[in-house]
């Protein structure tokens, strides 16, 4: 061999234990000439991924496609790289599955609501960073949630991701057969993002644990779904059993996001506002401007954090 | 009590022994003032929903939003209700969760991908059918899905959703105790939309059994996600004993929908057209156009079954 080829060698290895490049667990996608991402509308035979997304450094998702709308306006002017009243083009256009935004190093995409949702746009969104040739990407679900214990329009930055049971696991069938996987978030990443909210100094926000349920009604305790065959009394039990377990908030989408994340070597947190406190009821009935605000600061402490990353603050 | 009053009375139970109305197991909401439904931005506070929705006999729900929106864009003309180029908004524009529209007595509604997702429409929906003093109310799911052993375009009425270890059952964590339902639909209904596709005779048509799974990629034994840690053999081994278990097609709904339908009372059907046959590969690589045509064919199969029930074939 060659001593410099040795040396270009050298180079790619120092360059990707530097670089942390996303871990694809699935040996079966390098046999593939194309790979379509039905779920986005883009493919690797029609779309240049390094050229469109080989820069993305951020990755925030959320369930509402008008909010990751929202956000992509609101941080490009964050970070100086919108122009006033920029219209931001859906990059999943061709298909209303999950909306997709971007400008400079943030993308924004829309998941819909519950694991199942979530899980097929990460999916996707893993491969998509994969075949862009992405490195040291963090990933950040904000999100909407009930909280437990706390004044609505507090934010929760999640410590770990608990099942109904309260376990930090996330349980999935695979060719019939139940797989248990790990739903640890990024300690640090947690703290830097506790940080920011103390900077910023706006509201209300702990890190706690975060209850990841199937079910919004049923699975959440509720008593006004269409159906709700247990009491009140039965309803407060273990909605403080979960406090008591460490859990601040509970939505539908965390536990797979860390999952995923995790065995795809990415960087990730979990920050939700509180809409309610469900220790006090059910129904979300705070205004259409209140829950307007309150879904802005998960957008604020967040935009906060990726300036700072950028030296922008 | 005056003789007038005995007959009125009589008439009533008639009447409703004659009607199935929708069934609330769920003795909490009588005593809630108002009911709102968050996820449709519509609330028995603000919304007269007898007057809106008294007159809805089917219900007719999907995926995705543009899919319901060209749905009763076609019903209206089927029924004769539509007139050229009319456009029909969208009843939950408050909101980005779902979408809705009405045309005469069919109600058209977006549910999002997986089991949570339709659960929170559903709990909405019959909420809503029971404020509005609906009755006989059919709601038929229209999908998409993956075949097994089937042409591409095929559709799949079905006989039994089944989990992904082939059991006709729908799993729940409710206060963090497994609760297991019944998943059956109604098999008359099912019967006289197969009479229906045969009348159309423009596709293949089955009667088989759904599987319905909480993952697209590896819940349904798929090569091309993310994360794979499975061989192709293994992958084909289970997807034939499904197959070997009367499973046709495997979609993300059915199940959770079958359950909240047998409880509410109400007759449900689910008909998807398979999009691929899974025996042959994974990524969903026909054209726009085709997968468009395909998409058709539930509706086509649905319309038809509504114009008949309506006496308008």
């Amino acid at each position: 061999m060659a001593p410099g080829a040795t040396a270009e060698k050298k180079t790619e290895d120092e360059q990707s234990s530097k670089d942390n490049l996303i871990h694809l667990s699935n040996p079966h996608l390098e046999k593939m000439k194309d790979d379509i991402l039905y779920h986005f509308a883009l493919g690797t035979g029609t779309h240049d991924f390094p050229a469109l997304f080989g820069d993305v450094k951020f990755v925030c998702v959320g369930g509402s496609p008008s909010r990751m709308k929202a956000f992509i306006t609101y941080i490009a002017e964050e970070l100086g790289l919108g122009s006033v009243g920029a219209d931001y083009p859906n990059i999943c256009a061709g298909t209303d599955r999950y909306a997709m935004y971007k400008v400079g190093p943030v993308l924004s995409v829309s998941h819909g609501m519950g694991i199942p949702s979530i899980a097929i746009m990460l999916h996707e969104l893993i491969k998509l960073l994969y075949h862009s040739k992405c490195s040291n990407v963090t990933i950040i679900r904000i999100g909407t949630s009930g909280g437990i214990g706390l004044e609505p329009g507090s934010v929760v930055i999640t410590s770990q991701s608990v099942d109904a049971t309260f376990k930090p696991q996330f349980e999935q069938v695979i060719l019939g057969k139940t797989v248990i996987r790990s739903t640890n978030l990024d300690d640090q990443l947690a703290k830097e993002l506790m940080q920011c909210s103390k900077e910023i100094n706006e509201f209300n926000t702990v890190i706690g644990n975060t209850m990841c349920t199937l079910d919004f009604y049923e699975g959440q305790a509720r008593l006004d779904g269409a159906i709700c065959l247990y009491a009140e009394e039965e309803k407060l039990q273990y909605l403080k059993a979960a406090y008591d377990a460490g859990v601040r908030n509970i939505e539908m989408e965390s536990s797979v996001f860390a999952a995923i994340c995790n065995l795809s070597g990415v960087r990730a947190a979990v920050v939700c506002v509180t809409l309610l406190n469900r220790l006090e009821g059910d129904q979300i009935s705070s205004s259409h401007d209140v829950l307007v605000e309150y879904q802005q600061r998960p957008q604020k402490l967040v935009g906060h954090f990726i300036k700072k990353c950028l030296g922008k603050v």
